[in-house]
């Protein structure tokens, strides 16, 4: 049944504050009252309330945009509302639990044994008090399930499932690439992107799209399976010339840096590979950026140590195969979160879904 | 200033209701009801309000989605809210009036002489009692502005600012092939797809995306600007081996009815002319394909000539430039809207924006 009006509109405005403190801060009344739109009263109320059940508390301070005195700054209890936070990756697992407004609480990390069941770990990791859990994986990932993850070596897994099952409580599943994407925008530098686009180099190559702050919907973008080299080497998945074919992701991911600092000593073929690896990079780019427009790209996971030993070739590939219009509008950089993304834009991909609830 | 409560609450419901029987044609109440998860109440007041306001009306028949006898269905009055849609093409300009519930109301063709303004011919062709005015037209349409339309070409044209000037009221620009999407969405046979993607061939190639029913933000996919031969023929967009310039576009697009009819009676040129583009628009379709992983493809424009003629080449390049795991829920077809997909399609961006205007 429909709830009556005011109690609708009084959640709603209750969502719309504690969100806007979580994202920006401790901020005084009046700056809320201008951020949100509502009257002076209305705010005051609402805060009142929401100390009274425990969400936020009254501190001095500072809040993040204003100069001057300290003044009266309303904050958030970052206990009062928790999210589990976890990244899988094919030799370890990470663990936060995130409070409302950011803080991590808890962190941990534990290393997957091989053949060791990740759903498992994940149970002895998390805890059942928080509000939203939420996992990170690499690979293409779409409504729970993993369709194909390289890296994991998983084929249509039922992941949201099997965590359940593991943990009896719901998840939610993201991809790696596209949980730093949201973790850089929401608490990296990015937040002026309109689109970012944030690469991700595991075991696989994979790139995550946040569009005006929200995860692109239907899960990462394969980019290590772009077509760079049409009829050329043979790829698992089972295409030719694929993006990590050429790269021979597998052959030198572990040991980018042992590459980069051969590089570095005059090693021809660490030379030689790099320059290439840079190329096919940028062209494989080319495509996406014609394909998405973005306005930002980040380098992450161990693709951050090739581009900055090989910005040249991959900007050049990509100034080949990429509309000049295109092209004007966007930056080139490295992840400020560098290793933590996934995990924070995990947790922020949590937070989103409990301010939806709310409404 | 804050509506009061209930008042909101009321005009979000009007909005739904609207839009409800506005997508989906007449309903009774209790489909309705049924439809919006409201009382059968609510349901009976806010129609008794919209018949009053004229906007809705009570007719006998049957709805859409019932067998069974006749019963009494609520229907829009499409005169109450129009949206005027216009599409600009190199060498005319469509203009159409739609009405609540999607009937074309006015319909009218001009054809633009070499050199005249487009601005002046909208002004001609439309008049100021729409709700909304929403003009298609071919490039990369964002915010406003063509950064860039080969066929058109206009470079950086602010043209909402430029109808704006000529007609004295506001304009939501969007771009043919995105439209083209809403449009097969909304009310061609697409409905069912998450991720659509339409491809549009004029004198340039472009696609759109729409997620969900809704448009992807930034405008349409440069499709005919990826780069499908490295180092290849030389494009009028600086770049080398592009789609359009492999595909010799602008040779072929005006006449493509010719080649395929010349290729039917054993013309080889345009047979190899044929598998070849077919193969070209393959692999470039790979790489969008793995960049957005859309459910369904719609070839339009002369694409659809150029489909219909070369389905297997373009599906055997397609294969070998798309992972199995996104390749296996792919469809590919015609739209059913035809030529009419982005007029209508602009229409429903323009419904769109009026329902959220109401909300």
């Amino acid at each position: 049944m429909a709830l009556p009006p005011a109690v609708e509109l009084r959640r709603r405005n209750r969502a719309a504050l504690l969100e806007q403190l979580h994202r920006h801060g401790p901020q005084t009344r009046a700056e809320l009252t201008e951020a949100l739109g509502l009257n002076r009263s209305t705010i005051g109320a609402l805060a009142t309330d929401l100390a009274d059940s425990g969400h936020l508390q009254e501190t001095t301070g500072q809040s993040t945009g204003s100069a001057g005195r300290p003044s009266t700054l309303v904050a958030c209890v970052p206990q009062s509302i928790t999210v589990s936070a976890v990244e899988i990756r094919a030799d370890r697992l990470r663990f936060a639990l995130v409070g409302l407004g950011g803080e991590v609480l808890e962190r941990s990390e534990t290393a997957l044994e091989e053949g060791a069941d990740a759903m498992t770990a994940v149970a002895g990791l998390t805890r059942g008090t928080a509000a939203a859990a939420v996992a990170a994986m690499p690979g293409l990932v779409d409504e729970g399930t993993v369709a194909h993850s390289t890296e994991l070596g998983w084929v249509d897994r039922r992941v949201a499932a099997d965590l359940e099952a593991a943990t009896g409580r719901e998840w939610k599943v993201v991809d790696t690439a596209t949980a730093a994407a949201v973790g850089e925008w929401a608490r990296g530098d990015a937040r002026e992107a309109r689109k970012l686009l944030y690469l991700h180099g595991g075991r696989g190559l994979t790139a995550g799209l946040v569009i005006e702050g929200r995860a692109q919907r239907g899960g990462s973008i394969q980019l290590g399976h772009i077509v760079v080299e049409p009829g050329g080497r043979e790829c698992e998945c089972g295409l030719r010339g694929c993006l990590e074919a050429e790269m021979e992701v597998r052959a030198y991911a572990e040991d980018i840096e042992r590459t980069t600092l051969a590089a570095g000593m005059g090693d021809g073929a660490a030379r030689d590979w790099l320059r290439r690896s840079g190329e096919d990079l940028g062209r494989a780019l080319g495509a996406v950026v014609t394909a998405t427009g973005p306005d930002e790209i980040l380098f992450g996971g161990w693709l951050r140590e090739l581009y900055l030993s090989t910005a040249a070739p991959v900007r050049s590939a990509l100034a080949e195969t990429t509309l000049p219009h295109l092209r004007s509008k966007l930056r080139l950089r490295t992840p400020v979160l560098g290793d933590e993304g996934a995990l924070i834009g995990a947790a922020e991909t949590g937070f989103e879904a409990v301010f939806d609830r709310m409404r």
